[in-house]
């Protein structure tokens, strides 16, 4: 493994400031509570704002970084990404789905509302996410804004995150294998992460191989990050995680330490996440913190 | 009111060509039923294929034609505002919203299926939507298409289609006056329609000036849609119609026949089919079909 040139002090400062940004821009871009409408729009609001560790902002900014982006326009679209996932999010707490009463700490979008209210508040954050990418504030050439549509079209959709959910759904109780299990993992939140990682790549107009590069590390750290979720979910705190814990095996649902067991999910994790630091070495020392957050999510605690 | 120079045998034959047309398109554009996410895919397909009057997308495709687009362009929009749509109705039939069982004759998606595959598959339509637009197939100028993601999202998220559905959820059992159902109708079913008219316009790159009638001709029309199906809701009856009746009054739902009575909305519904007309003068023969529509949405008996 490549060694890690940024201490994890360095990296947890970075994604603070830039969890700072994307905070403010979330606040901005999000709709504003007026209107018979209000109530949806707090929880939209509620559901987006002053939570999570805003990871997939961070690598829009970061990788944006790289190609020396505008860093407002990079807050843009890492405003956007959070605002999609943060959607799944609501709708993944349904009852319907996965029943989950907690998220980030507190009560989860339908308990702090209503279900009607969180399903609508879910579908106008996707609608939201799509209309920043192609407000032209976003980038002055309209065929790059065309492209983040498209790419975080294909990285939600049906044989995207919606489809992992779908899959996640169907495999309760059931046994998969662990292609089975990638599959379905690199659906359901390895698309998203990739996409965050193209999504500066694209901002910063990289060249086709740069984007490769790009693409192939996000990959990868999603794949490590789903797989330390897993792990975290059965050894982690609630304190420290904000979510319910222990839940993935009660509901039996498919993970790689269900299908690999807890030591080689964690090799497995460790595997992928020096190989997704692998692909950035032509990016130099520009990319450490990228290196560095490779590490960070397969060693966080929460 | 304008004379309406078509019959309305040539407007139906005119809405069912169309309609084979949109039908083709949807087919091909939907996701195809594969992987282990396939049972999502066929509750999206279930949802979109065979069914309903295709009112939208007849709109996109002979506002297009006043523009001479190219008919495989329009026919993409036209099938990306009828996934928009049926995402909206899959939504809204759902148990915590409207708890409607039957749809266009049939078990509404969440009977079918069940709940969480009905989100999810409204989820992913809406996403599939959205990607359709800002696909290079759709207009040469990713100026227009950029434009075209940005209409519909203005038509549809948390102060359009979305908000008006949180409004009317809102509004059951609440007595709402007359400029507040307006409002309610505007945002929950006016803006789409309104939109489908517009986004015509904009494939064919319309002057300001002409943009500007067409989506007076859409924001009319859409009023005067939204006035009839209420009077279908307490006149029609169930057969014809292919959804519950007598619904609204039941769920003390706010509608214009509840706030005007019946006759005053008959007339309100024919006063804004004709003003929708009249927005069309400039246009003149090519839009003749237009003008028959309008005059079709309030005559219809389904």
């Amino acid at each position: 493994m490549a060694t890690i040139l940024v201490e994890d002090g360095a990296l947890l400062a970075a994604m603070q400031m830039s969890a700072g940004i994307v905070e403010s821009a979330l606040d901005s871009l999000l709709p504003q509570a007026e209107g018979a409408e209000q109530r949806l729009v707090e929880a939209m609001r509620y559901a987006v704002l002053g939570g999570g560790k805003r990871l997939r902002a961070f690598l829009v900014m970061e990788v944006a970084r790289l190609f020396s982006v505008n860093e407002t326009c990079a807050a843009r679209v890492a405003a956007s990404v959070e605002m999609l996932h943060a959607y799944s999010l609501v709708h993944d707490d349904l009852p319907s789905m996965d029943n989950d009463d907690l998220r980030r700490g507190k009560p989860s979008c339908h308990k702090a509302f209503d279900e009607a209210t969180a399903i609508l508040a879910g579908d106008a954050l996707q609608t939201r996410a799509f209309e920043i990418l192609a407000e032209p504030d976003t980038h002055s050439d309209s065929e790059a804004r065309c492209e983040l549509v498209l790419a975080l079209a294909l990285a939600s959709g049906a044989h995207g995150m919606a489809g992992g959910q779908m899959i996640d759904m169907l495999a309760e109780g059931q046994s998969l294998n662990a292609p089975q299990v990638t599959r379905l993992q690199a659906l359901k939140t390895g698309r998203l992460i990739q996409y965050s990682a193209e999504a500066g790549a694209i901002l910063g107009r990289a060249s086709h191989a740069q984007k490769q590069m790009i693409i192939a590390y996000g990959r990868d750290l999603g794949a490590a990050f789903q797989i330390a979720d897993d792990i975290l979910d059965t050894e982690g705190n609630v304190a420290d995680i904000g979510k319910t814990v222990g839940k993935d095996e009660a509901q039996g649902k498919a993970t790689m330490v269900a299908v690999l067991g807890l030591e080689r999910a964690k090799q497995q994790a460790d595997h992928l996440a020096a190989q997704a630091a692998g692909h950035l070495d032509s990016f130099g020392e520009k990319a450490d913190l990228l290196r560095a957050l490779a590490q960070f999510t397969v060693q966080r605690k929460s």
